[in-house]
């Protein structure tokens, strides 16, 4: 068989033992803020029924779906083939939607399978439910620098209460799993029922979809592509005027408030967002926020169509990563269209990918955040190899991760190896050492020796 | 929209919070295993290009991939379509493997993305490689019970070293494994050199894989229905007499290998297969295994036909699964596909979901394993909700995993809350408590209550 060149699909990656640790040490940490504010750990399986998944992201993120292909379709019955031939050439004219060729398709979120895992298992849930999901998730999107189509989403969520506590409670989670990451950031934090408002009081209660996309995207398109975008979705020039001392506003978060109090006098939707934001900064400022800043941002929208309430997004304060790192908001009925209808819930999730790179960028890893070996054994001969056997095992015994170079070869070939995986201790075994039982330790990063009895030295390697 | 009913695809699982934390304790064993043996975490993607998995796993196995329709088939242009409809045409007539329709597949096991891992980060590599990962895989097998289409396998693999040595070292993972998982194992060893010399000697060289997949199944279809598979395979009768011993023979490990030895005085390579079993076996028996036993099994065959030296398959002594619940071996060649050759590698793969099935089955979970948060905050009205805010948060920062009943409801609601979470403690906050500052705790499994301040609480937990 002809050799094949080896690669992965675009948008895919390999992590290799380095990667590893230090994304296990960013999950380690968002997975211990977690459970210390009380959230259970779920999973759900990658592939979900696709009737699961369509229609829940917009027919853009329908697209994006990754569909997979029933197995064994060459198992069909013959009058599937006629159905099966009339639906695919539907499908090349269309999308790919028959229901013979793919039922399934790899999960696009946690937050869609999480509110069908309610669904499903409401009686065995005690509510309100307070849940983590830390796994991959699959978008069909176009790779670029960044951006995967194989990423890990680190979700927490409360289902079944209504109380702004737990929008509190997010807010305290995401200052405390990045100041455990060394990293200050910034909260952003809207409501979109003052969203409602605005578009309420301005006269354009049925646009507000239309509105909050525009100014949703003020930082990349500016005050003036803002405006553009909103005269072509044919908002009134009226109502575009209103919105600009709203869009072009600086202040603090107690000026932001104000002005919103003024402008949203006459909308009861805007008064009760305005309420719902100063409740939650005003505890937030009570219990003090460690290395996080919070910020209310007017035009802080997430284009998500379910958040009904509390809306947020965080940035790196440092780094070269604009995009945000985190996001979430209130959702009154994401379990509506599963079937269990007025069940609350509001959530965030952590870009894990996106941590990542900038934890890597600035090199935000603790010392201890290694991936190697404490100990190798290496050895002149057999004799050395086997005498190095049961040091290996009293090692390995005490909680020491050790190996034994296991092939008869020269010394140097093995600190060749200690060296390339960056293992820190190399106790060379030899005649001498069999003779008296002491051991030759080298220190590989200082270069020193010492001479230890086995015992010695796994007290030295514990400490 | 109408509601639908939520549900999932056969063979899928959810995994609640009881099921994580039982589930993440059987990972966190084999892990800190894999790691004090010096072995280092790397992961790959769920998804392979679809020529990297084709091909490696026989017929059946190429059936049972699940393949991903490429995205946007939709886009397709008009040329394509034409070759699409062919190759529709053809693949209702054989199988799924049209290069339009799908080119990536989900990986079906980790040894296969393992190999190509290691050609495609040859440079990288230190070796011999020890790598450890821990990942699901999906199978679109017929499911049923104890076979799942997504499951977790956790591999352990060296490559790059011939040393018997890691032979030996697997066998004490997987002995320290199930140490520590309570569960006594049975360690079946085989070599594929014996086997092969058995082929040799009994005149059926090429018919090597036949006569291995017959005796394999021994266990399940008995002495006569191996004798007829074999007869159906058109072994001779002169070689299916000279078997017989072979097949039936009763003894103890020692006895085997005299039998062996008499059997293959002729095969050069049957010689060399009893030679390696013995060295593993003499290995094993200085340094002893904790409580798992060794047994040489000449009809262990594992149908794998990459293996290349030892075989291994590890089953439950206890419990009513009778599969294996762990298996691997020793395959000379399995870069040699991508690339690069001459490679040798050894390896284990513990059937994550099995052994869970087993632990589940014999309930061996530590007390400690439990899902549960440790303290839940209740309270009478308002204020009593927010002076446990302050509370709530030193719990947190010592560390203790805590949570306050976020919504004003009777107190009897918030017990119930706690009763179906399985909460130990609860702290009830009313008017005396605010006053005097002493915590009324109620211990949820004795029923008894105390009064302590939160300091002191904090204490208590903390030990």
């Amino acid at each position: 068989m002809a050799a094949q060149k080896p690669s992965i699909p675009k948008g895919t990656r390999d992590f290799s033992p380095d990667e590893m640790v230090k994304r296990n040490y960013l999950f380690d940490t968002i997975r211990n803020v977690f459970k210390i504010y009380g959230y259970m750990p779920i999973e759900t399986p990658a592939m979900e029924n696709i009737e699961t998944l369509t229609g829940k992201y917009g027919d853009e993120g329908d697209q994006l779906l990754f569909k997979i292909l029933n197995s064994r379709p060459h198992e069909a019955k013959d009058a599937d083939k006629e159905v099966m031939q009339q639906e695919f050439t539907r499908m090349l004219m269309q999308t790919v939607n028959s229901k013979i060729l793919t039922e399934k398709a790899l999960r696009y979120d946690l937050t869609v399978p999480f509110a069908r895992y309610v669904v499903q298992h409401q009686h065995e849930i005690a509510f309100p439910f307070k849940r983590y999901q830390i796994q991959p998730v699959w978008r069909a999107d176009r790779p670029q620098k960044g951006r995967y189509r194989e990423f890990f989403q680190c979700d927490a969520d409360v289902v079944g209460s209504d109380s702004l506590l737990n929008e509190v409670e997010l807010v305290q989670m995401i200052d405390e799993v990045f100041t455990k990451l060394g990293l200050p950031v910034l909260i952003k934090i809207n409501n979109r029922k003052v969203l409602s408002g605005i578009a309420e009081v301005i006269g354009e209660k049925e646009k507000i979809i239309d509105i909050t996309v525009a100014i949703d995207k003020l930082d990349k398109i500016g005050v003036d592509g803002v405006n553009e975008e909103l005269k072509e979705k044919k908002i009134s020039e009226k109502a575009i005027a209103q919105l600009q001392p709203l869009i072009t506003f600086k202040g603090n978060n107690i000026e932001k408030l104000n002005l919103l109090r003024q402008l949203l006098v006459s909308s009861e939707v805007g008064k009760k967002g305005i309420e719902e934001i100063e409740y939650i900064f005003s505890i937030i400022s009570g219990t003090q926020l460690q290395t996080a800043s919070c910020e209310l941002d007017i035009t802080l929208a997430r284009g998500l169509n379910y958040y009904t309430g509390a809306i947020f997004e965080v940035k790196a304060n440092t780094g070269t990563l604009t995009s945000s790192i985190c996001g979430g908001g209130r959702y009154d009925d994401l379990t509506g269209i599963f079937g269990l209808p007025d069940v609350s819930g509001v959530g965030i999730s952590f870009g894990a990918d996106r941590i990542f790179d900038v934890l890597n960028e600035l090199n935000l890893y603790p010392a201890s955040v290694s991936a190697t070996t404490t100990l190798l054994f290496a050895h002149f001969g057999e004799a050395e190899r086997m005498y190095c056997i049961p040091l290996l095992t009293a090692a390995r015994k005490a909680g020491i991760s050790a190996e034994l170079y296991p092939d008869l070869t020269k010394i140097k070939k093995q600190f060749d190896y200690a060296n390339k995986k960056g293992i820190p201790y190399v106790v060379v075994v030899g005649g001498d050492e069999m003779l008296n039982g002491e051991l030759t330790v080298k220190n590989m990063d200082s270069g020193t020796q010492e001479k230890l009895k086995i015992y010695e030295l796994i007290d030295k390697l514990k400490r």
